[in-house]
C-alpha cells in the first residue's frame, strides 16, 4: 500500500492511500482520518460512502469530520465511489449516474461491467481487510453512514450485514433505486432486466429481511432538489413501519443536498454512532 | 449583483455571488456566509483571504468556519485572489504564482498589470461597500484573516488600516514577500525593479509604520513546507519585537500547508476576533 499523502488534522491524521484492489481488479484510492491514539490503543471504524461524481477525498475536505472523529475517537474511511483506471469501462454517453464515480455499491453481473464493478465485496471485505491489517482499527466495531448513493449504499450494505455493523446512518440516501431514475438506470446496466436481482440492492425492500435490528438514522433536508424524484424516503420509512423495524428519521427545513447540510449535520452523526462503538 | 448559489448551512446561508468590479474592471465572485441573525440584528464582518491558485471557493468548502461563525454571529467574506476573465493578463509562463490566481492583493503599476490588478482597493473599498449596502453587516465591526498569500494580504491591509479593523490573524503568511522568491517575483512584476515602491506591502517592514496597535495573531505549522523559503515569519516576529507591536504567534507541531490545518484552527482565530468584534 502506498500513501499519497498525510496531513495533520485535528491532533490526529489524514492519510491518502492507493492499492491494488483485488476484487475490483485495479488501483483504488481510499482516505483515512486516524484520530489521536494514545499506544496501543485502537479505535471504532465509521465507514463512509460517497454519492455520484465523488472520489474518497470530497468527505474528507468537505465535511468537517474530522474536528468530531478526533474528539469521540473514531477512525474514518472514505473509499473511492467506484473502480478507477483506463481499463475500467465508463459510461458510453459519458453521464455522471453510471460508470466511473457511479459504482453503486454492489457487484454488477452485466457485460462489460461485472469484471471490475464489485464494489460491495470491495466494502464488505477487501476494504475493512486492509484496515484492520494497516492501522490500529477495532475489527468488532464498525459503523456506516453515507451520502445519497453512498447512502444507499451504506444502507443495503448495512441491512444485508447486520452482525457486522453495530448502525448505520444515511445523508438524502436514494431510499428505493429500483423506483427512481438514478437506480433503474444503473440497476438496468449492472445487474440486467430480471427485476428479481435488483431487490438485493433496495433498502426499502431489504428492510424487511434484516437478519436483525441495528440502530439506523437516516437524514433528509427539505429543500433537496433530488428529493421527490430520486430518493423517496417515504418508500424507506413506510417499508420500516411494515416491518416494525425502528428508524430514526431527521427532516431538515431548508436544507439541499450539498455538503454545507452533511457538514451541519456530520457531528450529530458521529456522535450517534460512537454510542453503539464505545464499549 | 447576481446570486449563483444558496445553500442553508449551521442554520445560516452560504452565498456565492457575482457582480461587476469597478475598481478590476471584471466580473468577480465572492462567498459569503451569513449567520443565523433575528430581524434587524446586524452582525461583524470578517474577511478571509484566500491564498495562491485559490478562488472565493476553498475557504468556504474545506475550512469548516461556518459552524464557529454560526454560533458567534459572525458574517464571513472570501473574495476570489485576483482579477478573472479573457481580458486579464496571465503571467506568459503560465506559473501558479503570477497572474490570475495570484493578485497579491496590492494595486499594481506596471504593465500589462496595471489596468486590472488592483486588489488592494478591491478588498479595502469596493468590497466592503458592497457587503455594507446588501447585507447585514456593522460597518464599524469588520476583522480580517487569511492563509499564506492570503496571510500577507490580511497582514498588510490590516496594518495599513487600523482605524478599519480591529483585529487581523494569518495563517502561514508570506511574512516578508520583498525577501521571498513568491514575494520578489510578484512584486518585480506588479510594481517594478525600484524596491522603494515594494515597502508598502511587507508587513515586516510595515509594522513599524502601523499609526496604531490593533490584535494580531499570526499562526504557523511547524512541518509547512513553505516555512523556510517563502514564510519566514522569524522576520515578522523581529520587527514586531523591534517596533514594540505586541503579536500573537502560534507554532504548530506536525501541521502543513493544507486547510486540514487551517481547519483544525480556525475556530480559534474567530473567537480570537470575536472577542474584539463583540461589543
Amino acid at each position: 500500500m502506498e500513501q499519497l499523502s498525510s496531513n495533520r488534522c485535528f491532533e490526529g491524521e489524514q492519510l491518502r492511500l492507493r492499492h491494488r484492489a483485488e476484487t475490483l481488479d485495479c488501483e483504488m484510492t481510499v482516505s483515512v482520518f486516524l484520530p489521536p491514539l494514545s499506544g496501543q490503543e485502537k479505535a471504532p471504524v465509521v465507514y463512509w460512502l460517497s454519492g455520484l461524481t465523488c472520489t474518497d477525498e470530497n468527505f474528507m475536505q468537505k465535511a468537517g469530520a474530522q474536528r468530531i472523529a478526533a474528539e469521540l475517537g473514531l477512525i474514518l474511511v472514505a473509499p473511492d465511489t467506484s473502480p478507477r483506471g483506463d481499463s475500467v469501462p465508463d459510461d458510453p454517453e459519458g453521464d455522471y449516474d453510471l460508470g466511473l464515480g457511479a459504482g453503486f455499491y454492489l457487484n454488477a453481473s452485466q457485460s462489460p461491467w461485472q469484471h471490475h464493478y464489485r464494489m460491495y465485496d470491495y466494502i464488505v471485505d477487501e476494504l475493512p481487510d486492509l484496515v484492520n491489517r494497516h492501522y490500529p482499527a477495532r475489527p468488532d466495531a464498525w459503523a456506516i453512514s453515507g451520502h445519497s448513493m453512498g447512502g444507499h449504499g451504506a444502507l443495503t450494505i448495512a441491512l444485508s450485514n447486520t452482525a457486522r455493523f453495530r448502525s448505520v446512518s444515511a445523508f438524502a440516501p436514494i431510499c428505493s433505486p429500483t423506483r427512481c431514475p438514478w437506480g433503474v438506470k444503473a440497476f438496468e446496466n449492472y445487474l440486467g432486466k430480471d427485476r428479481d436481482a435488483w431487490r438485493d440492492h433496495d433498502a426499502s425492500l431489504l428492510i424487511s429481511r434484516a437478519p436483525e435490528h441495528i440502530p439506523l438514522l437516516v437524514d433528509q433536508g427539505e429543500a433537496d432538489e433530488f428529493l421527490e424524484e430520486q430518493l423517496l424516503p417515504h418508500l424507506l420509512l413506510e417499508a420500516a413501519q411494515d416491518a416494525d423495524f425502528p428508524i430514526t428519521y431527521h427532516s431538515r427545513p431548508g436544507y439541499d443536498h450539498s455538503y454545507f447540510y452533511i457538514a451541519t449535520f456530520i457531528a450529530e452523526h458521529l456522535r450517534f454512532h460512537h454510542r453503539f462503538l464505545a464499549d
